[in-house]
């Protein structure tokens, strides 16, 4: 398409590993870094990927981010383990968390993994689909600080966008990849309508009174996103429910930020009042069913779900990841297509930083 | 109000009891399922408690439900294991897997139990309730048989409403209860403006040719109910995609039934195309962190949501579970307000197993 360049994944994950280094990380820290961030432009969720390189380099940079963090366990048991990130990047604290979580339920059957005083980590399925060649169920799930969403009833944010995400093998068929925030919307949807001067529908958001509203440029503004169900009528008691939920398995459970507690007492601890806090799970298929029984049971319900009778209009219905699955193959084979302006961002970055990087012709 | 009646809690657990040991259960069993009933309808969750008192009648004395199943593991380790319920009643077989998470999670900081073969349990949150006295985590999940939800651009039934609920201790606040189903909403409230004669906001269902309807009778008559999000533009593949994780982890992680399995391969097991499977999981807090900071933080977290900013034309917001809460004090102390109907439908069956119920006058 016009606007884009098409980049290889390697090289993009080359650049922003040679970036994370001159950063300061070790390099293993920075190759795993790059990865996580180049995966999401991968599978298309490109709001998570090196879109958000100027944030982390920012926050590195000003020292809000450990780039050398000793990541360290505050309390473990065989099956669990809370750990301390340490202020450093969530795509290293995070990987090596699940990695962590994986370790538990090769062991014992079961992981569970929650993290305090982490940052942002990216597309939260990255982690879920570390489970996958262990042949485990991989559970993400992440808050962060930049609150957005009111409870139901409410009118102030109270927490984040919290994402869950689990990841399940299957045989023949692609895995079920799930990876949904519990608001209604991703804020990015809200800010595109805003620029194509289109309303929104009813029940994504709040305008600055505490009133739902279909202008784009009043939530905007406001940056009140409803939980999933948008309005009481239609559940959104659910998603509320359920990003608190998130909140307290990451947050509360490890100790660390949840809901707006930094706004209400903010500490002097450089990573705290920027931080994300994590939750990780792995589920060992085979503590419960033989392995080829469980994928021959998914790859069953997996096709059932997409034989089933189509609504009037559509011809094909998903499963959660199918999508992504499709456009990370095309892309595999042909290139992430970048737009241009976040191209010339990474131009930037690389003149700023004296790293090479080859954009083709 | 008029048209109702209040019975004590305890006459009806008592009458209850009767009754299923009138239908061959063992007196233990039959007092079990008798507390899960009845609490239910002191919660005010009236659609799952006696009300349902016919259907289990007529499973046991059909015989598509046992009255003394042989619940056994048939994987097991320390952290894990999976059940099957032999065709037991899900309100036996579901406090038996419960307690099971529950002992594991106290040997080893968590446990988790999947069930196959089991039957409808009543109200999830009865389960996850169990694990506040122990002072863990309490998830509970199930599928039932009667599929109802349509996969966003689907216009088949291909799940049940497959609820999730998670509880949570707190100190002085009430714990936090969430017991959602992962539909848009519970059919009973589609009846409910069916016979009132009202519509029903778009999204919550759909009419039999596979259209979003605000026609509630054309939802009685399809059964078609719409994921949590309604549509696509809502969410709705937000609410298909937990909907297919609590069906995964119920019934395809236990070997048991999920989706339209039944309808598509019906077997000869007497049990199985009535079932119901479940999932359940316990997580001990002092895994993770002291239970007094644990309990402070949750405290702090919930009274910070209910204080928070209001929307126009509300006064409170409501944690999960509170509602429920506030009604069971009051059901506690004045008993539970039963619709005539109900109360003659118990009378009935009084009279037909000759147990002695008290009314009053």
């Amino acid at each position: 398409m016009p606007g884009e360049i098409r980049l290889k994944a390697e090289v993009v994950r080359n650049f922003t590993a040679a970036l994370f280094e001159r950063l300061s990380l070790p390099a293993e820290d920075a190759e795993r870094a790059a990865q996580v961030l180049v995966r999401a432009d991968q599978r298309g969720v490109m709001s998570h990927g090196i879109k958000n390189l100027i944030m982390y380099t920012e926050g590195l940079t000003k020292g809000y981010m450990n780039p050398h963090p000793q990541i360290r366990a505050v309390a473990e048991l065989p099956v669990t383990a809370v750990l301390d990130g340490d202020g450093g990047l969530g795509m290293v604290v995070g990987t090596h968390a699940m990695e962590l979580a994986i370790a538990k339920a090769k062991t014992s059957g079961t992981g569970m993994v929650t993290v305090r005083r982490s940052h942002h980590f990216g597309m939260a399925s990255f982690y879920s689909l570390m489970a996958l060649p262990h042949d485990m169920i991989g559970i993400a799930l992440t808050n962060n600080a930049g609150i957005a969403v009111v409870p139901t009833f409410g009118a102030e944010a109270m927490f984040s966008t919290n994402p869950i995400s689990v990841v399940v093998p299957a045989g023949k068929e692609p895995p079920f990849e799930l990876d949904m925030s519990t608001a209604v919307v991703a804020f990015n949807k809200v800010e595109l309508a805003y620029i194509k001067g289109e309303s929104v529908p009813l029940g994504w958001g709040l305008d600055a009174s505490g009133e739902t509203t279909s202008d784009a440029g009043g939530i905007v503004s406001s940056k009140l996103l409803l939980p999933l169900g948008g309005t009481q009528i239609t559940g959104s008691h659910k998603g509320y429910g359920l990003g608190v939920v998130v909140d307290i398995l990451c947050g509360v459970l490890s100790g660390g930020i949840y809901g707006n507690l930094i706004a209400r007492q903010p500490s002097d601890d450089a990573y705290r009042d920027t931080s994300s806090t994590h939750f990780f799970a792995a589920i060992r298929i085979d503590a419960f069913r033989p392995v080829d029984e469980f994928k021959a049971s998914m790859d069953d319900m997996l096709r059932a779900l997409k034989d089933s009778k189509k609504a009037k209009g559509h011809d094909r219905i998903y499963v959660a990841g199918e999508i992504e699955h499709e456009i990370e193959a095309e892309r595999l084979a042909h290139g992430i297509p970048y737009p241009l302006p976040l191209v010339e961002r990474l131009q930037g970055l690389a003149r700023q930083f004296e790293i090479p990087l080859e954009i083709g012709d």
